[in-house]
């Protein structure tokens, strides 16, 4: 491709929207271009990268034993209705009606689509398993995008199904995933973690996340030295560290407390203690139902919302409580109860069945209680895992936790029964003649944000720096002046040999030429010049490294090849 | 690809409702199911038809010159407000709100955003021209979908934009593009005539849709016998054959006329002369502006409403007017006049101009006016050509006109500066240093109703008959009793040579592996059996040929390589 021709416009600067490495330097190398916040362009070099990983992607799931097909992108609404999704507000779903009054969803995932698909047909166990994807465009009504590609509201996914007649057969087929997605984002040059994680609105009971370590991802999650360990936030457990564990219950004591003790903090200046002494009471509101939720834990704890909604089958449901939530209680900040709100659910977190002898928990203007323990003095109406966990953490296997941040790129989930026990006649018929239900898992890829996470790990100040898999050519060829006839020549013969070859052969100076290819990133790059022609050769550097080597012009092409 | 392990049902018998050839064979093979009306799955074997269009349509795309990129799929409404198209009725727009009150378009087509984003760039005369593309989902909102993929409500479509410096590098791309439309058809197997067209909702001053000849089709044509005109119907023109043409005006007379003299066919009773004698009035509502018109023209000639839409600059704001509409004219069904409807806006065809000493024109309950002349006795407020061309009709080269019915697959649209004078910035840096606008053409082929017309053209009464490039594998590998271990190394060697092969490996009769083999219409056919292997040999059969041949088994992958 010749540059002269290409639409491909670097750009110098990037406003400073442009928040993640990754969103700046695709936006000034000319990958992508933003249409409104969070829907891109991808621009002819974008798309032959986003191609490249698709490619791959393909490729590997095929070997794999999966078959590509199409659905529709404007999902029957009645089917996310049929499985009671379009109620999950948490999901950021949009809708969209015809001019018949048809209603329709556009999906962010599409296990309606591929279950009202295959229960069209007659499936026998002999037909089972089979595993379905797709390259499709998917949807996210995000209330923020950010990051450039990392968190959009349109996006290509590769999203596959697949169907089984058991959870026995479904875990091979888990396992089996986890490897082949270990391997395409090995071949797209990214290290990932397999991550525990919730599995929020898709449904089922277990699932993982494939997340690569970096700054500029919004996933937190949590690993252990051993390696044995990684889990995400929403659903790392931990050992609790409860005050007084095993002591005796001291008799419960209203006792005076001047008024200006409020906060963790007028607490431990209070009384000397650390923060896991005293009882913290956090107040939500449940969009769906009205519920007020109080959550109960200990100060030194956070509640993580995502464990919260879980315990409470909520997931996307609860929002903080407004100070007027809390004037409905009867209370306001700082003065929120343990116990006596009536009206209002309580959910307490496990360190309170350990800890003892409590402070706080039922503050008036001028007392407050201490020696409260659970069970003896208040109760919940749930006990759950509902806290936080945190750097140096003990996990479950006694290590330490490391806390990290990642960027998201792939994801498995176990759904078990859970679509095809809500969509009539999901069914299979079973070597006896009888129906019965799928056992289901699903599996995605975000292809704009693997390409962004590639950017994120392979970059230098002067630019990107792609892997040879994911390039969206091989060489950037550059003619300088006395130079052209020679790099024209050259790259007629690479266009022969199938040579992936970009060619620099505008009227621009060796600086900005430069400048562009190490931007653009290109893995390898050769120049032509008045000097190198003399000498008979081209300068060939690769974009890592800092020299660049003569070669013989009549051997440019073979050295490309031998790489 | 094994059988076995395939998502490929095929169907024995399918609905009434589906109408074409294509909508049935492609069901029963199990290439594509639908969702709901209009919106189609493509499966495994379908999507891989679906591919190797596409794979074609690129690979002449990007030797063309031209350069695929991916531009989002929700558009911003307010660039189809800048453009005025959210008011053309006649075009059938989805829209859609983020939950932040943000306004979107499912597009049918996307000049607008690939204005934009040129826009957002900084272009030179020397960046010109450039055609961009790309294959990305459309959105039709369809009164009536019919003929399974022929005319749907969502497809993929290959949409290309090309922007130039002027009218004259614009027409050499046209052209250009015109020779690569028909190669690509070609390759696909389809003989396509280049018609010209109507533009449409698109805008700009011509364009021309590539067609295949078929019944099972929508659009009708008309083609002369040398060639060298093929029109479409609604903007073909023809030699009017005019009454009375070159005879001196009678003096109008007004007349007793019975009753009963109504129709068409009642003035030819009545009168005993040709339909051409009469004067003919129609009457049309605008549903945006609620004018009416009354197109007049003669008994011998129909309206073409997208001529006259054109005609009044009112693309896709026509409908029929109803009783209730001629009552507030005055007048009911069979005496419309055509003069003296005050408010309503006359369309006259050019035939009137052409044409002396006609009849009607006033009709009364009892009377008729004779002898009526255009200019003498009445004028409309617009002359133009609003006629339907028909079968045998005079073109303009002389010849006899021939009708057709045929299948679009694609088009080629001049859009001028219609765009690009629409659209703010939408501008190049000429030589002087001077903003001038773009100048536009744009150019798509549907993929979906590309297959489609492949099947109608390629099948034979036990199925498709896939050429070779589009083909979803090369080889039907059959096993038959006694020979499913040798059909299994013949398996394994044709992936391993890469060859394409679906391998019937399950356990059913010959009958119906034969029957199957033949609906999906994979070009070769193999069989491997008892028989077969005692002669050391496999069948190979192609699709089309009713013999089969043996070939000894070390040479069979030998004889499907050189076909």
């Amino acid at each position: 491709m010749k540059l002269s021709h290409y639409f491909l416009k670097t750009a110098k600067t990037v406003s400073e929207d442009d928040t993640s490495i990754s969103a700046r330097l695709l936006k000034q190398g000319g990958f992508v271009r933003e249409s409104v916040a969070g829907r891109y362009y991808f621009l002819p070099v974008g798309q032959r990268v986003q191609q490249k990983i698709m490619a791959i992607i393909k490729e590997e799931m095929d070997a794999a034993g999966a078959q590509e097909m199409l659905a529709p992108i404007l999902h029957p609404l009645e089917l996310w209705q049929e499985t009671n999704r379009t109620n999950t507000t948490g999901f950021e779903l949009m809708k969209v009606k015809d001019r018949r009054g048809g209603e329709f969803a556009l999906g962010g995932t599409a296990e309606e689509m591929f279950v009202d698909l295959i229960r069209k047909f007659t499936i026998s166990y002999r037909d089972l398993p089979f595993h379905l994807y797709q390259f499709s465009p998917k949807f996210r009504d995000e209330l923020r995008a950010r990051g450039g590609l990392l968190r959009v509201r349109e996006f290509i996914m590769k999203d596959g199904y697949s169907f089984h007649a058991d959870e026995e057969d479904f875990r091979r087929e888990y396992e089996h995933m986890k490897g082949v997605y270990s391997r395409i984002f090995d071949r797209l040059g990214l290290q990932t973690t397999i991550v525990e994680a919730d599995n929020g609105y898709i449904g089922g009971e277990y699932c993982h996340e494939f997340i690569v370590e970096s700054d500029a991802g919004e996933s937190r999650y949590f690993t252990t030295p051993d390696g044995s360990i990684a889990a995400h936030e929403d659903v790392a457990r931990f050992r609790r560290n409860p005050a007084n564990a095993g002591a005796d219950m001291l008799p419960l004591q209203t006792i005076d407390q001047p008024a200006w003790v409020q906060t963790m903090e007028d607490n431990e200046k209070h009384y000397g203690k650390p923060t896991s002494h005293y009882l913290k009471n956090v107040v939500y509101r449940n969009m769906v139902t009205g519920q007020i939720v109080i959550a109960t834990l200990t100060g030194d704890l956070q509640v993580n919302q995502t464990k919260l909604e879980q315990a409470l089958k909520a997931v996307g449901q609860l929002e903080a409580a407004t100070e007027e939530d809390l004037a409905k209680l009867g209370t306001k900040t700082g003065y929120v109860h343990s116990w006596g709100h009536a009206g209002a659910y309580c959910v307490g977190d496990i360190v309170l069945e350990q800890a003892r002898n409590l402070i706080g928990g039922q503050k008036e203007e001028a007392t407050d209680t201490i020696n409260v323990n659970y069970g003896r003095d208040f109760t919940c109406d749930l006990i759950a895992d509902i806290a936080l966990a945190y750097e140096g953490a003990i996990a479950e296997n006694g290590q330490q936790y490391a806390e990290k941040k990642g960027i998201e790129v792939g994801n498995v989930f176990q759904l078990g029964l859970h679509y095809s026990g809500k969509m009539k006649g999901a069914v299979y018929v079973d070597a006896e003649g009888k129906d019965q239900p799928f056992y289901m898992g699903c599996y995605g890829i975000g292809i704009g944000r693997t390409m962004a996470a590639v950017v994120e790990k392979h970059y230098d100040a002067k630019g990107i720096m792609w892997p040879e898999s994911t390039a969206p050519f091989h060489v950037h060829l550059i003619a300088l002046e006395g130079g052209f006839d020679d790099a024209e020549k050259l790259y007629r013969d690479m266009i022969a040999d199938r040579i992936e070859v970009l060619y620099d052969d505008r009227e621009k100076t060796a600086g900005e030429k430069f400048a562009d290819a190490d931007l653009i990133g290109i893995p390898v790059r050769m120049v032509v010049s008045k000097k190198t022609v003399e000498k008979g050769s081209v300068e060939i550097k690769k974009r890592g490294e800092p020299e660049a080597k003569l070669v013989p012009f009549s051997e440019a092409i073979a050295v490309i090849e031998g790489e």
